[in-house]
């Protein structure tokens, strides 16, 4: 098996625990892009148990708000897809009007050159992160 | 406000509650794509308290297994983009490799012309959601 996802190297990862990983992505248009990435070799969300479900789809949603609080996007785009690696991981993607392919997908027909933004310090990503999950498990 | 989510009318609803809806998008290429739409007119799933969350996921998550049961896709995507339309609603797409766009997102290039697929029965589609959301909270 020769799964890029499962031999992951070279990640910037912004936060980790026993089951997933958030990394931030080298992406010139999207600076920002973030990834969670489910440890496991599984496919799809429905391979999942309940209670794994549930802690993926928090990370995923607090990667969400870290980069709403940390960037103000107009808008974030959520994906799973996994058509090329199918090993389960999330798309969260912060997205601004003036950026490259607004207000198509990023997968859709580009619009413009982007805007330029500078990526948002790692640590200040990472320290969202965790309050956010933090918040989650005292709710 | 002009929201073409908000101002729904001859959808296809397989399901439906209080606060969400499932329903089945008319596209010959992608016979089975399932929209699930919030009803009120928010933009975010970080707008949502984290009890609507999971209730919207949970929904999300049975249309998905509903599709897997009834079309034995090679793939589900699932998708949260809203560009276009700011209102949240939740794309759950069965994939086969033989579609119009595998591997690429159905936001991406065209890779052929697709094979023919017939949509399956409506009922059985909402049969098999309803199963699984009794299944989630028996659980």
């Amino acid at each position: 098996m020769d799964c890029p996802l499962c031999a992951a190297a070279q990640e910037t990862v912004l936060w980790r625990d026993g089951s997933c990983r958030v990394i931030l992505i080298d992406e010139p248009d999207y600076p920002g892009f973030c990834r969670v990435v489910w440890n496991g070799h599984v496919a799809e969300m429905t391979d999942l148990t309940a209670s794994e479900q549930r802690h993926l789809l928090n990370v995923v949603l607090a990667t969400e708000a870290a980069l709403r609080q940390v960037m103000r996007p107009d808008k974030i785009n959520l994906a799973s897809l996994g058509n090329v690696v199918p090993h389960l991981h999330w798309h969260v993607i912060p997205r601004f009007t003036d950026d490259r392919h607004f207000p198509q997908p990023v997968w859709g027909s580009s619009q413009r050159e982007g805007a330029s933004r500078t990526v948002p310090p790692i640590e200040q990503l990472t320290h969202a992160i965790v309050a956010t999950l933090t918040e989650q498990t005292a709710g």
